[in-house]
């Protein structure tokens, strides 16, 4: 049987393909149980259980860290995640809008903000 | 062409059907513009738009009703919602229990103390 | 020159007369000092400065109030203090109104059936 | 009668005359629907309603958005937006002053440090 | 070596003799996952963490769950395991009456009446 | 009898010896009452108390202000403090990595990443 380490090694790798690596290695030199913990428990325990799509796993976190806010480092990188599982570019726009509603309009617009960043920087890389 | 609020009566309707009546006569003699806007912006703009299915929209909402904190009724109303929409019962906690990556064990144990109570209510009525 | 928390006490009476009593008796077996706290920063030094109308600060705190949530039993002592120092009823509901588009509509929501809970003790006390 | 849109973008103009068209043409690529609803609803249904006047609301908003944080773009937009509509400086300043009562000091400096830059690059541009 | 549920679960019963158990029974029909991931990653990995005192950490946890707000059950334990760790009661009301400073007045006022509701419910036991 | 202000400035120079003038001078042209209560009362009236030891204040401040988000200049402010007053580097990251649990792994993620920039400030310093 994987461990959870191995298993939230992969979850990471399918997600997050390019920014896997610097998010453990940023925590490296100060707290590297830290990245231990986000493989451990956030991709090996919860990405890893079957009954939620990854898709909709990423639908959820983009809501919750527009909501959130102060989040803009994480929000990056799930939107890029949200693409790597099967969501399309408006759907992950639509989820940050709808956050008007229950969030207000300042977290939205934010949200909207950092994706627009997000798709420029995809589409410069292509 | 339909008008806003009539587009948002049918999407409350169709999400909410049994407590979307109370909603709006909650709000009638203290706030009813308040109900208006309700059905009109969120019910009728932004639930109405196509790119995201309603299903999606509500895993959307519970994520973010988990992590705001003190929306037990607004979470009532939309873990009923989001079954009423295609959502089952274990995604409804898989999102919540996801919640307490981003938003702390509190915010993800109060939200599974209100689907308890949810689904216990949805039980008693069969 | 009156000391703080004379000035404070004269504020907290003026704003809140029927309440001020009970906030300061509901600490002083337990937390004293905090009583002392309430009557003399928030009271004696901040809502005693002249450049700004009560009526304007009680508007302020009442949008300060309704967007932090879990914030009960001082949005209900504030809506009733915003009547004492000259807001109308629609005046405050326009205010919880308006936090639906900075802190979304379960804030607002919730502030709308806080502010109907007041009105009717109110009405009742008549 | 005049529609929501031009209702809100008159409001938007009176409160926001330099920024008002930057807020809508940034959103018109990504996400211009959401450009569409902060002038119709904040600004065309909210901002339109006549009893509370725009000088309280924009103090409502500073309190708002002060609480919030993480929202320094909205903030600096409001501020400039409560000087229009008839807000002295020192009434800003003692809105997020106030505010240490009720999110805590370090929303309140943080909110001093942006009506800084504000105030600082309102009279630069003099 | 001990797994990190029995870690956890030894830990869980020290900060918490009287509640451990109604904690993970509470989630066992509705999400049992959630509450082993409860003993298994605050008790089993961060709370058994060596590099600081279990009472430092309730303190922490007393802050934390202040500020948040709407954690009013979390907030009962956490005060209880503070004290079944070292804390004394005039220390969780220090740490509660400092929130005013950081998190505004209201929620060190809900703290505070929350640490009553404690203090009185043991007193009672006795 | 010292006042306040003076128990207040020495409070603020302990703990924060190389940043406190800054902080008052910051806001001397702006808002220089707000520079005056925050050396009042969190430095002359709650830091003063002599229940809770500084170490476990700056323990309990670096919880809160982890858990608040949107707080570097503070947050960073109070890393320095907490080590001025006993806290040995492991024990803040100990602090940061423990409030995962309570308010999600983007706070605690963030506030490491202050840490380190703090710790590094500190290192390239000596």
């Amino acid at each position: 049987m994987e461990d959870r380490y191995t298993k939230g090694l992969k979850n990471l790798e399918k997600i997050h393909p390019k920014t896997s690596k610097a998010l453990i290695e940023n925590l490296e030199d100060i707290a590297p149980d830290l990245g231990r913990f986000i493989v451990e428990f956030p991709y090996g325990d919860i990405y890893e259980r079957p009954s939620l799509d990854l898709k909709s796993r990423e639908i959820a976190t983009i809501a919750a860290l527009t909501v959130l806010g102060d989040t803009k480092p994480e929000l990056k990188d799930h939107i890029k995640g949200a693409l790597n599982v099967g969501c399309n570019r408006q759907e992950i726009i639509e989820v940050i809008i709808q956050m008007a509603v229950y969030a207000g309009f300042p977290r939205a617009i934010n949200g909207i903000a950092i994706v627009k960043e997000v798709f420029d920087e995809i589409d410069r890389e292509k």
